[in-house]
């Protein structure tokens, strides 16, 4: 079962955390790694947008991916979050495995 | 039209506003996403230097790289600027379609 | 020889920059980007944890991989330490090359 990383980003670190948090209850991640407040300039409504966020990586498996963005649409502050999946290559073999344990049902 | 999340790595946070300002302008990126100051060690000269950067996450389409790495040397105060492309497997079709709307020219 | 951008979360800035330092000095990686602390919630002995930790990124070649995971297992405090690899699918043609410059052995 292929790993993948998680991008989110969300409007600060009270939804992030509960967002996480939530994936991490419903066992969707395995773990989310929450990072400092970051500034986030974004085409919105043909001008350039300039606010503080909070994104997070989370760890889970290529097939809870669709998943995640229906759940995250559902308790998401915005029409249209950023949640993307970057695939994981290779990582340290004990680590990935958890990754799995972690997120069966 | 595959999307890619580039991270960008500067001198410090006004050059990656600057950059990433003029890359969202040039509609060359959707969205940047300044990350708080970075510590970095690297190989220079033969010996490990330790310095504070900037990096910056950008959401742009993949067809668009070759351009925004071009930009960046022109804009970039280091000679060979970290520039690196992780693909973007899945995602929000919503914000993926995003990204490409806000990179049409 | 393609380029691959880890990721990997210590218990502190002092363990990454020490795993990084090392990493660096055996000519593992070109480079290191230290996160500012970042909170991290994962399942561990079936419950949901949460600690602060320290990220860092790392550029390398995709044939050291292997290598430096088995190098972060000797000098990890963690039992399991997260060791993700992450594509670059594209970047800097300078910059890509500069990184197998610098983990030549």
């Amino acid at each position: 079962m292929k790993a993948v990383t998680l991008y989110i980003t969300c409007s600060d670190e009270t939804e992030a955390r509960a967002i996480g948090k939530q994936l991490l209850t419903e066992r969707l991640v395995a773990c989310i790694n929450i990072l400092p407040a970051i500034q986030s300039l974004y085409w919105w409504n043909d001008e350039i947008q300039d606010d503080s966020e909070t994104a997070f990586f989370a760890k889970t498996t290529e097939d809870k991916v669709d998943q995640i963005i229906k759940r995250i649409g559902e308790l998401h502050s915005y029409d249209c979050p950023c949640v993307v999946a970057l695939p994981i290559e290779k990582g340290n073999p004990a680590f990935l495995d958890w990754i799995v344990e972690q997120t069966k049902n």
